[in-house]
């Protein structure tokens, strides 16, 4: 079950929350604006279902409200910072910032990010970064959730990778987690009683399956695209850790301290317009994008859209008619904002 | 049906061969090196199997021989050049050797290639970055040859999107076309009588299959994740043309010349060591490639593996075995080396 809350409703009553946990007037705006707006984006797993967590982080100390980014090293046009397990929203916005500032004065930018807490929605700075008129691309890695390619236990990150390219007429971003679907999605379809569109994982004998409730018993989620996802998602963990000098995911197995906690997220911004003038790239973008826009579709009321259209739709439709809350959730988030902090963590659920 | 070829010996002749066909001295020695190296790694597809629509491009003026990569601008980090559509194997190179001649003195550094032809194997370049010390990123935009997601018409590139960590006992390097299989792939199982092992696209009718021979005949190949690998590859592609300032697929797709002529390249090397020292790097690589290699096996007899392990395995198999070669290319390998170049294009068969 399911409320509409106007936009408005939803991020007062989310930063009154974010301010009785502890969270300054500038934090509480900011998470209040990021966790509404995912919401309202259709994210909701990373937006209102993912508030009690949070508090239970913050509760438990594994994110630290004090921390802020700390500049480490500086050469050139990349920069490593310490999260100091800050917010992981504020830390990850000062430095698609940052990345961006760079990208003004060396034509890229890049700023690789240690010890910072989770991000929630991954997308959520690479379309900033478009929205700001640069191309974007950001990536994290995370503790063991999914099985490597071979394996039967979660051995690896679904380590998101987000690409985002700034168009004028609509922003093209790529927000993909290297799991075919999220443990947040099975759920959704086990409550609903359906199968999923395409299989998402093995079951415990080993077998390729689309019943959702196997899959989170097995916890053998697939990776996107087979060996595929699996290579990848262990290629982001590595040069995360790398890039950054910060943990690798094995080190936050050994760790154990939630989701996320002490992860590296690399963000690099281009200035996209030092080669060609502006108009000649929204040009080249709008020819693309119509390209692809009216490929034959399979399902003729179904058209081609491309990466972020969808979302720009659901963002819309959320400020007319109200953003889209799990009632449970929206319970949880209003009790919080009238003071009661024994947060119960639905989303994982 | 193959043979297996001492890999001097097939250098040498394919060598030969590229002489023949009008390549400068510098140019068949490095163009041999890779094509060979790349069979010896088990990538057939674009080794040996592809010299014969090489030499084709040649003759039909698709690729000049004459054409170098050509600075258009320069921006602190990152550069600009025109492949004046030379060869992809030199001009590919030269590209990822001068991101990390600037990440040398920026920390990271981006070249932006236009106007290039097909880079063959598009690991080649990771593989060298991480040899060289640096962490590599690069790819690459093609004409389309794979339905976006929702279209049953070919309507984005595959574009290969590949990473490279530089790790001293075992380079990890993902090279990952956005199609589940490539073409060529299924063209083996094919032969072979096989199904794939797992979905490669849809028939003619639109169901899901593992049928080789019905995907290749409704040129329906599955993106890698479904919709993922779909909106990847068109984000690769307009990223890559956008930072080059180069054509985008659509271009391609309208150009009609054969498979990548004039396409857009990125490459991206990092300098890892800025912020940690190389003996911390490498102690977190081997640690996770350790913990990766050790995850629990579905099955005992397969170990998991890291990106680029098997491929190193091979490789040492073909320096010890002969290198394994497609009967009718290697004849036509040899035939272009005796002098004869009426070629024919076995490979895309």
């Amino acid at each position: 079950m399911s409320v509409k809350v106007s936009y408005d409703e939803v991020k007062a009553t989310v930063k009154k929350a974010f301010l009785n946990v502890g969270l300054t007037e500038e934090q509480a705006e900011t998470c209040a604006t990021i966790h509404t707006q995912s919401s309202a984006d259709g994210v909701e797993s990373h937006g209102l279902n993912r508030i009690p967590r949070f508090v239970e982080y913050v509760q438990k100390g594994w994110i630290n409200l004090e921390g802020k980014p700390e500049l480490v090293k500086s050469c050139g046009a990349i920069e490593n910072y310490d999260g100091n397990l800050g917010i992981g929203i504020t830390n990850a916005i000062f430095c698609a910032d940052r990345a961006m500032e760079l990208a003004k004065e060396h034509g890229v930018g890049v700023v690789a990010l240690k010890n910072t807490t989770h991000w929630m929605r991954g997308g959520t700075y690479a379309w900033r970064m478009a929205e700001a008129g640069y191309l974007g691309m950001s990536w994290i890695n995370t503790e063991s959730c999914m099985p490597l390619w071979g394996s039967d236990e979660p051995s690896v990150g679904n380590n998101p990778f987000c690409m985002a390219i700034p168009r004028e007429d609509g922003q093209i971003v790529l927000d993909m987690a290297m799991s075919q679907y999220a443990y947040g999605k099975l759920g959704v379809y086990r409550l609903a009683g359906k199968e999923l569109p395409y299989p998402g994982g093995f079951d415990k004998d080993g077998n390729l399956t689309s019943d959702p409730g196997a899959i989170e018993d097995s916890k053998r989620i697939l990776p996107t695209g087979y060996w595929k996802g699996s290579g990848m998602a262990l290629a982001l963990d590595m040069a995360a850790a790398l890039l950054a000098n910060g943990n690798c995911g094995t080190d936050m197995d050994n760790a154990n301290n939630g989701s996320c906690t002490g992860c590296c997220q690399i963000f690099i911004a281009f200035n996209p317009y030092i080669f060609g003038s502006k108009e000649e790239g929204q040009a080249m973008l709008n020819k693309r994008v119509a390209a692809a826009d009216s490929a034959h579709p399979e399902n003729p009321s179904r058209p081609v859209k491309c990466p972020g259209e969808s979302t720009v739709e659901r963002r819309k439709k959320s400020m007319e008619e109200g953003v889209n809350i799990d009632d449970a959730i929206w319970a949880q988030v209003q009790a919080i904002a009238a003071g009661d902090l024994n947060t119960k963590d639905i989303a994982s659920k």
